[in-house]
């Protein structure tokens, strides 16, 4: 499986997992905008403006390899929820299938079968509204509600997963809000890396990351199976480059693919 | 006082109130560059881009309104740490005196005479050495010694100021460094809003606002007082606007400086 991939930084790298799982020996050519990073606390203009470079640019990639892309995945929620059109227009002609990670997280939702869904993400997202209008037209009878955690990104980004000031800070969001037996969608690419401590808070509720949906929601393109015996390789292409390769390879480690083929480049940024 | 002022966000706003309180009737034209907030995460590259772009827009609006600015404050750490330059040669023939943070902070701490001396900062302050070469050059004769912080701006952007949580990442930052008797900088325009918190934790430090210091250690210009019994006038462009007015407001009103008269522009990114 030939993959672009296209986030705001490298947190993106959490909704390849199960992809890189299920097709071992893939090639993926991922853009993380550093240099804008982060999108979660812009303006709407602003994040299709960027969002329009990106599709451009990793439009281009795809060209110089030739007809080899077989899937552009748009990992970043908040590029989801604001431009996943601006992707699939650049696609047009291209043939290949163009995914954002809100529709998978909701069919996953819908499929716990629960009567509240709680959507926690970044402000960006939530007022995009892109969650429960995706729902709603998935069919979605339940309530539905919205919570931006700003915090959650920062504590991942500065490596606290978890122990008091986490819990602190998710209870400060949740408590009195999120209830037993509610489905929860983590629409932010860095919040599955605070699960296990989320889970311990809550567990009684469905906990669902949207980008490790994507594959299982049956989102992916038919395809044959590639060359498993060769490791997956992962071209990273940053616009700002801060620690990218270390922090890429930390991320990697965490997530049980240290055998992934890392190659980190810093091109300048795009807009 | 008629003052030209750049930050990243609109933290800044800390390293002015100093500056309105003992100069009522000034007029302000601040620069937030929100479109590319947070610079603290940046790389020294992509920092000097954007501060050489924001330097050349300020100095136009110089030259549009005719000689009439005393004072361009870089608010910034971080801008300050790794571009002063970059805005004193955008200034020269102006006439117009260009001060950072940075220096005004070192005097200050100096002045403390303490043995040791902790900079609290972003990561790309701390990486510039910024700090400890001004230390240095001002003849500080004890220890330096430097640590990123990097969820204190994330937590005041959240408004959380106090409280178990904060007090466990700040322990988590400076728990077996930090010292009585320490001289610690805020090397951050954000860090200031946490210093109820930090002093309650750490009171036999001596806690040093780098930007309040601005005044303080003889930075500003000689003039004649404005006229006092007119309001400040703050006049905020931002290269995104992200709910600006109202967290503008908020950040005024939280530091006593409810009656500057505030006007929020959009403009288009400047990179």
């Amino acid at each position: 499986m030939n993959l672009l991939t296209f986030d705001s930084g490298i947190g993106g790298l959490t909704a390849l997992v199960p992809i890189l799982r299920a097709y071992p020996g893939s090639t993926v050519t991922y853009l993380g905008d550093l240099a804008h990073l982060p999108y979660g606390t812009k303006s709407p203009e602003r994040i299709r403006k960027l969002c329009s470079a990106a599709a451009d640019w990793l439009l281009a990639a795809e060209r110089r390899r030739g007809p080899s892309f077989d899937w552009c995945v748009v990992a970043c929620n908040t590029a989801s929820a604001h431009a996943l059109d601006v992707f699939r227009s650049a696609a047009i002609g291209s043939g290949m299938k163009v995914s954002g990670v809100i529709e998978p997280g909701c069919r996953k939702a819908i499929a716990a079968k629960r009567p509240r869904t709680l959507i926690l993400a970044t402000g960006a997202t939530v007022a995009s509204q892109a969650y429960p209008r995706s729902l709603a037209t998935l069919g979605y009878g339940g309530i539905v509600e919205q919570r931006a955690c700003p915090l959650f990104v920062p504590l991942v980004e500065d490596d606290l997963l978890e122990g008091p000031e986490v819990a602190g800070i998710a209870r400060r969001y949740l408590e009195g809000w999120i209830r037993p037996g509610d489905a929860a969608v983590l629409g932010c690419t860095h919040y599955p890396l605070l699960l296990p401590q989320l889970r311990e808070l809550y567990p009684d509720v469905e906990w669902i990351d949207a980008g490790h949906s994507l594959l299982e929601m049956d989102h992916a393109p038919e395809l044959e199976k590639p060359d498993a015996s060769k490791p997956s390789r992962l071209q990273l292409f940053v616009t700002d480059d801060v620690a990218s390769a270390e922090r890429a390879r930390r991320f990697l480690a965490r997530m049980g693919l240290e055998d992934v083929v890392l190659d980190v480049k810093a091109i300048p940024p795009l807009v």
